[in-house]
């Protein structure tokens, strides 16, 4: 399909699956982080399954997600300018029928989508709490994907607790500094804990990524830790495990 | 030394370190989860530092500590049986002048140790709640060491927090399943959680050890999540690095 872009975008193969996406390194490509979320994220087998992906981005989290059901997938998106990409995306992909892209405020999502009507949600939200410093990305663009400054951990589990249906999915990838903070805001919120699994650069290091999953009106006993990730061995290229998960296979 | 032991004891050595302790599998014997607390828990350097040992059993962890610090080490233990256990133990590796044995409730901790006036707190608590079935091991001994029937996790952060100076550091073993209402109720009881570790069985299995560093008035900023530990190999042996812990060399 021929699309036009815009100035500095590309478009880029999502490598594990024939899909098409567009990217732009001034505004927004997607990280490894998302290809984990979407790994973590289990979806029920039903064909009529509703899944909502907060702080969308470019769109990758429901591109990829589309290869994995046939239910419907809407993503939420802020920024004008990525929300526009991930409508172009889409298109490209003939997704249409299947993936809504919305361009709105996450703290508007319920005019656009039931209460208590979503099964699973993911969200890739910004990680870093606004300092007093006023320390970010001079980008605009990067620094909303990156710092809470329209939205912050406890809107998205805010948001993601009423739209989710009692019993209904959660699952996010966000820092493990911060995993008594979202430990806390998702007990506020009714989302019970329920499986959590950490990613490490490498061997002998601290983890750098979380992966959380909860479940709205769950009960709160069990936590499961999954068997660690690591990304890169001794050599520093990735590991077999990550080269599945970016490129679709070990070699 | 000569010893005279009870019953169904026997003395086994600390292969670590030149120790020797009383062991009873009828009554109590340390496991992996105390070497790797051990391990885990940081001693400030200074000669006059104060640790206290809560949940103290056969008195383990201060016989450990001592070879690690010339601070004085005080152990509480509810049961007089383990506690008695513990006090030979003291006396067999001549640890009299550093090591104290408390035969007490930790809840009457207070009336043995000043509030504000420990540096650093371990613990190897009970770690499973005591469920409506009543399922526990029907020795009693061993079920008042695992299950929460004489204290609990809210408990022994309750009495750590008072007995800790400020800034004191608070070392933890448990389960991963309680991580939760670790984080909770730590919070509540004013321990900045710091630093956690988690301990695998194996490679591809859930983690099932816990290790947890808490900061009395911390700044809770920044969790450190460390790389994580495998006990087993592949071939179900112990890996170097804990046959390191338990054997005092790899090989």
């Amino acid at each position: 399909m021929e699309m036009d872009l815009k100035a500095g975008e590309r478009i880029d193969q999502l490598m594990t699956v024939d899909l098409e996406i567009i990217q732009s390194s001034e505004v927004f490509s997607f990280s490894l982080d998302a290809l984990l979320l979407n790994e973590f994220t289990y979806i029920p087998t039903r064909a009529n399954v509703k899944i909502v992906d907060l702080c969308s981005g470019n769109g990758v989290i429901p591109l990829l997600l589309s290869q994995r059901t046939k239910g419907k997938i809407i993503g939420i998106e802020l920024q004008e300018r990525l929300a526009d990409m991930a409508k172009r995306s889409v298109e490209l992909n003939h997704l249409g029928g299947q993936i809504d892209i919305l361009q709105a405020d996450i703290a508007q999502a319920l005019d656009y989508v039931d209460p208590d009507s979503v099964d699973v949600i993911t969200v890739n939200p910004p990680y870093y709490a606004v300092d007093e410093t006023g320390r970010q990305n001079p980008n605009p663009h990067l620094a909303i994907a990156r710092h809470e400054i329209h939205t912050n951990l406890d809107q998205v589990l805010s948001i993601s607790s009423k739209l989710l249906k009692m019993n209904g999915r959660f699952f996010m990838v966000h820092r493990p500094e911060r995993l008594v903070e979202i430990m806390d805001r998702m007990r506020a919120h009714r989302l019970a804990l329920k499986q959590i699994q950490f990613v490490y650069p490498k061997k002998d290091r601290q983890a750098n990524i979380l992966l959380v999953e909860g479940i709205k009106d769950g009960k709160e006993t069990g936590l499961k830790v999954l068997p660690p990730l690591y990304i890169h061995g001794e050599d520093g290229q990735y590991l077999p495990e990550i080269r599945k998960i970016i490129y679709g296979r070990e070699d």
